[in-house]
């Protein structure tokens, strides 16, 4: 194993944590807030271990998909590590587990949060959490790849490791430049969303922090309501954003390149927008009773089914209330997650199509058990290796969803608790329903049991198997 | 598609059940119950049909895995609907959707009930609802093959299509010996189980009833209280008989081989003791404290364990007021369910086994992406196809288990409820947690939420595909 490359990747990494850090002191500074020097002192200590881990070239470059899981699970360890620092060190989360589970809940786009009162804490506190979304929404790594110079090396083992889906397409056929694209469109996006919220009457703070999080599909809120309180246009433009982030970024390359048909003829985009479209009108019918007008019951029903699909986890109200059918929607909808290729978590509508067809295919073939039918995808049959890989991404999901709420059932709270707080975690949503439902929060569970969670929310934003291999002994035996 | 030979089959199924009739029978003529007539009805109703459908030779013997899967499953559908009528006719089941529930859940060997006094049935309704478990934990169709000499065809694929398990084996080369063993050994098992039970006292018809539950790990109780009245020696003695009737057949014939080593050396045989054993210890210590003595607080965790594991769903005490680590242990044993090729349901240990192998392996291979790795059972490597087969069940007990809860919940019980009825009857155990759990029943869900369980317990016992495939419209398309 090539440890002095994964080595010098981590000091990258925590010199560029303190460069980000570099904007909540900014925020600190404009609202005078003593809380910024917790960030100065950490970025103190990024610089140090960073140069510490860095300042020496790596004496090999070889690199193989090893090299690039261990790089991209222990950087996200890290790079949460630090990120808890500024919580700790301002003494606004006083407890170590309670620090990392919001940082970990931050970077990997969860949102779950173990605050009882978001609205006690200082601006540039608030502001790091929601940049947190920001920075985990697309990666720190293609983040890296994308500016970086890094000499040698096999980059798409990083990419490969990072990026969310079955497989990872290069936009072109350099690694750098495809992360350069696809930021360049994340902060394009992003920025729209930013003007529209401020053109829309949302204070500027808050267009930042609530766009950081619908880009990243975070969605800690910066109000104990989380979007409850603002107007319902300004919810409206926060709903079509966050379906938006959840659509596979390379679409919108294909669409900068004004290749058109081939963007609109994914299968997976259309099945993306017909579960949302089919999931609010039947969430909208169910809770139609709860609300005085049919407008609104559908403008809760869009927001909240877009919400959680695209794992984000902004709330306008208090979903817990509706009536079960909505609620297991909402619980399935957790684990089909967005698109491959965006900011959004889950399973993958593109793993779940892989999925069907293959069950699908079986089907046929019982009947006709000498037809040859080739799962395809867009019309391109599909790799024999990634439908492999979607089964066993698959099984491990099942297996980790078993244990962990085995694990925290510990804690001796309701079932529906447990199991959509590992929901919640594991698929990067941030609410789950009853104990820790949308008005609700993570503070009730034990240190164990934030653990397994934090364990969760890092499996689940690296798609389980980067994380995985840290725990298989074959990875540290030597040959 | 042959259908001459899938209307033969059918033929021959009503008629054997007709003469299994013959058992309620005598029951009713023993204590003189005038319930009696109603199977005296259903047996001409059977031997009608039964002649109608077979009295013609089949054109052509030519039978694949259509053939097979389409007679297994349409097999089951009439010796439900059939096996219904006494209990409509006598009316102490009155409903349609009711009487149907109580007969699939009885063949598919679930034994989820909707009677709220099962004790204020007759003897003879009582006996054959248990006596339906015994049919149907072996399977007709085995038993079939076991008895009629059928000349011609494939009957491996009749086999394969209704004995659980990721593969089926052929205990000697002729599938219909293989089935007489089967069924030998499955008889002699049952008949030990009542002489022991009627030894230690047990009434005579208690002991029947109660050990055709067990054999076919189904679960209908005779009282209201399941086996909480029985004394803690008869309690035991059906504990360890579920956990027997959970293990693999062939090991039993390897036994009577006095093949030893072979038997013992099973991989599928020690994770299934292991699960149990490691399930009781943490359930034992959980419920210290509702017990006065340490040694029924594990009385009770090894007769809820082995109910649970099997899937056969007798209760000793109201385990739904057990804390949630042993509730939710509960629900993962009922996924994991018994070993292949044994009368119980669920995912099936070896299944479950190939699963964590397919995922260590996968782990594996990162770190040495050219090492070679084949998954192996009991020293033998596992076909590819059966890895396959494994992954694809996996992905359709998922996507049926989400539908399910989600077409359930339109009741609006509670997610506990509705969860946990799904995953008692897919796996054919019995009863759930919370409004369904073992001191309640489900009679309280809506006719078209029965009719969904009535699936889900009919695809569980079937395990999936043969019952997936006639809602295949490839199935069903000419050439």
């Amino acid at each position: 194993m090539n440890i002095s490359i994964i080595r010098y990747i981590l000091g990258s990494v925590l010199k560029f944590e303190a460069a980000l850090m570099l904007l909540p002191c900014l925020v600190a500074v404009i609202y005078r807030e003593s809380s910024g020097f917790s960030f100065v002192i950490t970025i103190l200590l990024c610089l140090a271990f960073g140069f510490l881990l860095s300042h020496r070239r790596p004496s090999s470059t070889v690199f193989y998909m090893k090299e690039g899981f261990l790089s991209v699970s222990l950087s996200w360890i890290l790079l949460s590590i630090f990120g808890a620092l500024p919580f700790l060190i301002s003494g606004e989360i006083p407890a170590v587990e309670d620090a990392l589970f919001e940082a970990v809940s931050g970077f990997t786009t969860t949102g779950s949060s173990i605050l009882t009162d978001v609205e006690a804490l200082t601006h540039c506190i608030l502001f790091w959490r929601s940049f947190t979304h920001w920075i985990g929404g697309m990666g720190i790594l293609v983040f890296i790849l994308a500016v970086l110079p890094m000499a040698g090396g096999h980059r798409m083992y990083l990419m490969k490791a990072e990026s969310p889906g079955p497989s990872v397409e290069k936009l072109v056929p350099r690694v750098r430049e495809t992360a350069m694209i696809l930021y360049g469109i994340y902060t394009a996006m992003t920025l729209l969303q930013i003007i529209l919220l401020v053109v829309g009457k949302m204070p500027v703070f808050d267009a930042f922090c609530i766009s950081f999080g619908a880009a990243g599909t975070g969605g800690f809120g910066i109000k104990n309501d989380s979007m409850a309180g603002y107007a319902p246009h300004l919810q409206v433009i926060v709903t079509v954003f966050m379906i938006l982030f959840g659509v596979n970024f390379n679409i919108y390359y294909l669409i900068l390149c004004r290749k058109f048909r081939q963007a609109f003829r994914s299968e997976e985009l259309k099945a993306y927008l017909g579960i949302i479209g089919a999931s609010i009108l039947i969430m909208t019918w169910n809770i139609r009773s709860f609300f005085p007008t049919l407008g609104e019951a559908l403008r809760h029903a869009a927001f909240q089914v877009g919400s959680i699909i695209t794992t984000t986890g902004y709330a306008t109200t208090d979903f817990d209330l509706w009536p079960q059918l909505s609620k297991t929607l909402l619980l399935i909808l957790m684990f089909t997650g967005a698109c491959a290729g965006s900011t959004g978590g889950g399973i993958k509508v593109s793993r779940l199509l892989i999925m069907a067809k293959t069950v699908k295919k079986e089907l046929f073939s019982f009947a006709h058990p000498r037809g040859i039918k080739k799962i395809k995808m867009d019309g391109h049959p599909v790799a024999h290796e990634t439908v492999r890989a979607v089964n066993i991404f698959l099984i491990a999901y099942m297996l980790i969803t078993a244990f962990s709420v085995l694990l925290i059932s510990l804690d001796d709270y309701s079932f529906t608790t447990n199991f959509s707080a590992v929901a919640a975690t594991l698929n990067n949503i941030g609410p789950g329903l009853d104990q820790v439902g949308p008005v609700e929060n993570f503070h009730l569970f034990s240190p164990f049991s934030k653990c397994v969670l934090i364990f969760d929310m890092l499996a689940g934003r690296l798609e389980l198997f980067p994380l995985l291999i840290l725990f298989a002994p074959s990875t540290w035996r030597r040959n």
